[in-house]
């Protein structure tokens, strides 16, 4: 798609100067963007690269000199990486669906689905689904009965919608992502090994030969407005209740959300992230890499975990934690630098032991 | 679905009391009960909620004053959770699918098929494929050729069950998970530095440049009975003989189980658990989200992981085990405190040596 | 599939013994190896299996008396797991596609499908992608408009190839990996609290109320030659430029590839790793099963990672790697070593505090 350097900054709210007619066609990085691209260079570091690829126009750092580097036109981003949401919204062609629901789809005669809807090939949408306006669902998806979802839903292939989820506005779901499978959640007829542990710390009565009866999740799955949902995630439905998450949160990649979870809004879980079962997580949280997170505690606002972080305790609102387990930061940070030194603070104390008490026994 | 208390209190096996005609739809928290739903309160705590709910009906703990919380009836449940296992498969609808074989599917003509299923749109089923009777196969789902499974097996939307993959009775898989996929076992012309790494622990001689190449895998999977596998769990096949899971053993989301590993019955490995190639786990084994375990190597019957914990090493029958590297769970404990304290030991040390070694040069 | 010993030993290039002209159609464990089996015995300690299992010919060891180990034939296998190599891609069926393009697939007529594609039901190629000569594609794959993939492909059941996506030659993809999702990258109006904590560590001012606007995704991912992506795997596209991983290199099933990253060659990433944007990774590295990379940073060429090992800062070439956070594996063994016998470190302090300090304050 051609946009002008006028267009750009008007959709960016920035700043322009020079010649804002000249038409660009993508966005690239400095050292690789010819005449037909805008180059993205909102810090002095990547002034090089601009005369190198030869950009007419570049999205600048404020108050760079623009026809010093070479430049027929710049826009001003302040803030570069809110820069780059505005441009690459702008420039990104989206999935290719084909208006219209496609013949070898099989949709439920008793499913409603908004005005507008794009659906592809080879999905299925249950009895009683509902599916606002616009909605675009690309091919293979399933949407089970009962499943309402709101407008402007963009879902990817091959994701699973579950019976009965409820889901927002403006609903992104990367492909293969599960919403609503079964909770795990099992019992033993008599207490179980799992048990005894979490009452007792680590002590063991005999241990009994048992099975696993499967405890069923009649809840389903709610999600909030402006949901992203990542690749292959997964989302479990509660047992009672719904498993539920807040408006504007945003999972990433394979990211396991277990039964009964609560999570807030506008919080951010990245790659691999686990909750296990009916754990509440505040608002505005944000989780690195392969956090996870006990069941039945509490994580509160604003809280924020280092990648791999395991947190196995409730954290208090506002907490910047990292660990396995988890402690604040800067804790985990003083620990870790002692315990490098640990091995020659052994050392300095076993020499102490052979310089002050001739007799001690005190040898490891 | 409806249900008069009578009817439930049969299904548990539990003891009734009070009007066992009335009559209730779903199951609900207490504070979220109306007089459609039984309310689950299994424990004094929940007492306030059934008030503010306005149940008739409730599940109880033992020996409750059920007519004191304002109930009509009641049914009293010694072990709450043992109850909710009776009470939700009771109430579960289950899946929609409906009953025979979907035009839009994909079915090889030399495949066996077993009386009674069900089986959804875009499903495809290979050449010399045994299904048992009463299976429920969800939409999108591929089984390849020369597959068993046996009966009454609940098959949720996009799994995939790889060629000559054999399946006990009432296999339960969640939507996305993964039976089958080719093993992860690769060899270097000449030893690779992970095999010289092994041998040294850490010593490296000249780093070859080399490329990998695939060692296919000729086995297959063995699922026992009741065994039920997590949303997008993966589990691959072995390389001359099976991978193998035992009966009664469960999965949770984003499990994977690498070639050749052979896992016990009746064990529960909870969310994004990754067992590597070629291990060994026991009977009744239990392992919480994000547990690793090494290749090759041995995990004993009824052992007990905590969540996150990475087991390197051989871990004896009964063992409760956390951290990485594993140990006992009141060794970690116990190294825990110590750590948190260790920065403070450090500045004791060398206040010592400030007091007692006057021309130590043991700070750091 | 039926192999003579003289045709195995040629494939393998191996020196072979005894009467060539038995036959066998499967590879066995020695136990179990019948006289149809070849007996896979690379180590003297799997002779005794031998005789139990009564197969006629086995691939021994180098130098093994095969006619002592009651053998009609023997091949010899001076490195063993290289041997399996060319056994088990000679013995391996593959999964049966049928030739040709299943007319229950939806394939674009702007799409270019190269000479000798089996391409099973359910499939969707979309407008102006390009697949290479004799793909084999499995059932409810999905590759998106504008994707290139070269010669010899094999893409397995439910496996979703992005849009613009480009892949070179002899690419194997296990079931359900998603390889082209949009990255996981969001900025907030205000600098949020983890830029704060990036630049402070720690330290953080008022906490905003902020929601997440999305950075679209306009580049894609790309693949060298002999690539092979594991279940249920997903790789981001990249923010400008492409993701990218280098020919040769092998992903286990659920590794996550976050936007931007840039994978070398021959690199192994076992189960569950995850990689986060913008990471760069460089050749021939191995990451044991659920290590994670920090955003931003670099891994050296010839690294080693050792399970569950949490990488944060960038990693020198030929570095080993194991713990959280990533220590040289010499390091973190003493580290762990002093670690257990710390408890007891701190009781030797205390003693000498007791002893040589009368007025010490310092106990805890």
């Amino acid at each position: 798609m051609a946009h002008t350097i006028r267009d750009i900054a008007l959709a960016l709210g920035a700043e322009a100067v020079g010649d804002l007619d000249i038409v660009v066609t993508r966005a690239a990085e400095p050292h690789s963007a010819g005449p037909d691209a805008l180059a993205l260079a909102m810090d002095p570091k990547y002034a090089g690269g601009i005369a190198r690829g030869g950009a007419l126009a570049a999205l600048l750092w404020p108050q760079a000199d623009w026809r010093g580097l070479g430049l027929k036109a710049a826009i001003f981003a302040p803030r570069g990486r809110l820069a780059m949401a505005g441009l690459t919204v702008l420039m990104d062609p989206g999935p290719e669906i084909a208006a219209g629901i496609h013949p070898l789809s099989v949709i439920d005669p008793g499913a409603e689905i908004g005005a507008g809807a794009a659906i592809g090939p080879f999905v299925t949408i249950g009895r009683g689904a509902v599916i606002g306006p616009r909605a675009r669902i690309a091919s293979h998806v399933s949407i089970a009965e009962g499943a309402r979802i709101g407008a402007d839903a963009l879902i990817l292939q091959g994701a699973r919608i579950g019976a009965r989820v409820t889901i927002g506005d403006r609903f992104i779901c990367q492909p293969g992502a599960v919403i609503g499978a079964d909770g795990f959640s099992f019992v033993t007829p008599e207490k179980s090994g799992v048990e005894e542990i979490r009452e007792t710390l680590g002590t063991r009565e005999g241990i009994k030969d048992q099975s696993w009866t499967r405890i069923h999740s009649l809840g389903a799955v709610t999600l909030g407005d402006d949901v992203e949902v990542g690749a292959n995630v997964c989302i479990d439905r509660g047992t009672i209740r719904d498993t539920s998450i807040g408006s504007g949160s945003k999972l990433d990649n394979l990211v396991h959300i277990g039964h009964n979870v609560q999570v807030g809004r506008d919080c951010l879980l990245c790659g691999q992230v686990g909750i296990a079962g009916s754990a509440r997580i505040g608002d505005r949280v944000v989780m690195g890499g392969q956090c996870g997170v006990n069941d039945n505690i509490f994580v509160g606002d604003d809280v924020i975990a280092g990648g791999a972080t395991k947190i196995f305790t409730n954290a208090p609102a506002g907490r910047v934690l990292l660990g396995y387990p988890a402690v604040k930061m800067e804790t985990h940070v003083e620990m870790q630098k002692a315990l490098r030194r640990l091995p020659r603070l052994a050392a300095r104390v076993a020499e102490i032991e052979r310089s002050v008490i001739p007799k001690s026994s005190g040898t490891d």
